[in-house]
């Protein structure tokens, strides 16, 4: 088994000479490969192009990818060839799975094109895929072997995806010890892009920090980089925000609830709005940008993975204090009325 | 993850009791399911039938499959969940791979109903699907936490069943250290059924003691449990042969090419000859029950997965001496030159 923590090599420019591409495969997010050189291109034998998205992770569309698969990939596979992933999140999610299973599993590289998957997906081992719409419903823990991270593929992403990348990166910097997250505040005078290359690292180590206690999420402590992410959630679906930037709201949420419920200081609160306000974050409640959702909706959304087992408790992730996040069991009832309470639903 | 050797439960009778029925998922054989009582049945909650072959583990029906498992398994599902398979070697293998990928892995437990599952698939943790016909293109590597065998589960086997088993038993006593496989045909006064009960722990045992030192199948090691099975194989597709019959040909083949090429003294030869007469295993050259098949159709098969890259190298397993296999390299050619000197193809 491939260790946990991948390798993990940043370089300031993308180039194929010291990536594994003889007799491998490049599974590529089409609209990516379409701002790669021919040189990077044609140095690969054996290209599998995607469209990124949810419908790539969908089980129904798995036969059919993987039989495009094995007609692209025309060599006698063994355990020891490699798929590279270049994408985002879906991307590596999908190529991920592929390399999992196909032959019982063969090497996999992840190069990151999105700052998300760059800060998070990537990086952990979780692939998944969706069945009948339901995310993520069958996956496997499979680590990379190395992953690439490189900073001009990052950069030439509209500077709009940088706001996506500062939420799961503001959700790392609140979950490691100070003063990681008032760092950030400090480094205002740059663009986002430039705190986000800065900070990459130290994000990635604090989630190998985490995951590498409990790998298999087994023990309850890797849920923990799910803060932010059930409100987040919610708003995600029903506002068809980029992923990112629902975490961002959904780290308002938790804080304030935090503040309520986890004894999460006050000082500590205010400052870390201000680093929020700093990286030109905004509370869509602040901003009046944002249409209540109603109780009902919002309820039914949190419980309906819980089907037919009665429970309606939701492990929701608390922060004591910067640094210290916990895991609560709560019910979709006092989420509810917390978020009406909060201003996000009524 | 689950350590690779399975806690064994060897009892004479099949009862729920100690199963862990309570929303846990049983996917059994339907026609195993025949033969069960209905208390046995009733016990358990959510019930999945399954026709076994090879078009249970298709990946094109996987999404289908997946999709009903998901009907049926009415409950909350999560990591800590069980998924019971009850079955041959087909139902192990499509209900692991289900186990191993369904919430990124549940629980699984084998109740292997055929002496050749008993004996070999499972033990070891070998999942697999079909891809278009080609066998266990996709798979994972997902030991069971636990394995119960019933005797009078294994016993309601039509008799003509216990010959496919001791095609893999008397390969596992030819791969551990003598006296085993003396010691097999010693007991020729018994029933092959009461022969395969007596040995069976000590042939999973020396399977686990293959499969703990290469339990993933990257060393080599663990190849060596194909002895028997190249040649095999081509005789279980050509002729529809059951695998365990199929294998003792094949061992048949490997057995006298080892005396030719690998050191196998003549007179462990006869000696073993002598055990396969007493158990009742004929060499269908022997028997004249035979047309053999042609050279071309044979190296055809032999380098059907070999595609593209030019290589004709295929791993084949020798017997130096009881106790003693060996993995060479030999060329297609040299396997069908082998099998035209001893008969099988012409």
């Amino acid at each position: 088994m491939i260790p946990f923590k991948s390798p993990l090599f940043l370089k300031d420019q993308i180039s194929a000479t010291e990536l594994p591409c003889h007799d491998n495969l490049l599974i590529i997010d089409r609209a990516v490969a379409k701002n790669m050189s021919p040189e990077f291109l044609r140095a690969f034998p054996f290209v599998y192009l995607v469209d990124a998205g949810e419908n790539l992770k969908s089980l129904e569309q798995f036969p059919q990818n993987l039989s495009e698969i094995l007609q692209v990939w025309k060599t006698n596979i063994s355990r020891d060839h490699t798929i590279i992933a270049l994408g985002g999140g879906s991307v590596g999610d999908f190529a991920g799975f592929v390399a999992s299973v196909l032959k019982r599993g063969v090497k996999l590289i992840h190069i990151p094109s999105t700052w998300l998957a760059a800060i998070d997906s990537a990086h952990g081992g979780k692939t998944a895929l969706n069945v009948q719409g339901h995310k993520n419903q069958i996956g496997t823990f499979y680590p990379a072997e190395k992953i690439y991270i490189f900073k001009d593929l990052l950069f030439q992403q509209p500077s709009e995806r940088a706001l996506d990348g500062l939420g799961e990166m503001v959700k790392m910097a609140l979950m490691d010890t100070p003063p990681f997250i008032s760092d950030l505040g400090d480094a205002v005078e740059e663009s986002s892009e430039n705190i986000l290359w800065r900070y990459l690292e130290k994000a990635i180590a604090g989630k190998y920090k985490i995951v590498l206690q409990d790998p298999y999420e087994t023990e309850g402590l890797r849920k923990l980089l799910n803060l932010g992410h059930t409100m987040g959630h919610a708003l995600e679906v029903h506002y068809a925000l980029p992923h990112g930037q629902a975490v961002t709201q959904g780290l308002f949420f938790a804080l304030a609830w935090s503040r309520e419920r986890a004894g999460f200081a006050e000082d500590d609160y205010e400052k870390i709005l201000k680093v929020f306000a700093q990286l030109n974050l905004k509370s869509q409640i602040q901003e009046n940008s944002f249409r209540p959702l109603s109780k009902e909706t919002l309820k039914e959304f949190l419980l309906k993975d819980k089907k037919i087992d009665g429970s309606s408790l939701i492990d929701f992730i608390f922060l004591r204090a910067p640094g210290q996040a916990v895991r609560q069991k709560v019910s979709a009832e006092e989420i509810v009325a917390e978020a009406a309470r909060q201003g996000w639903c009524q």
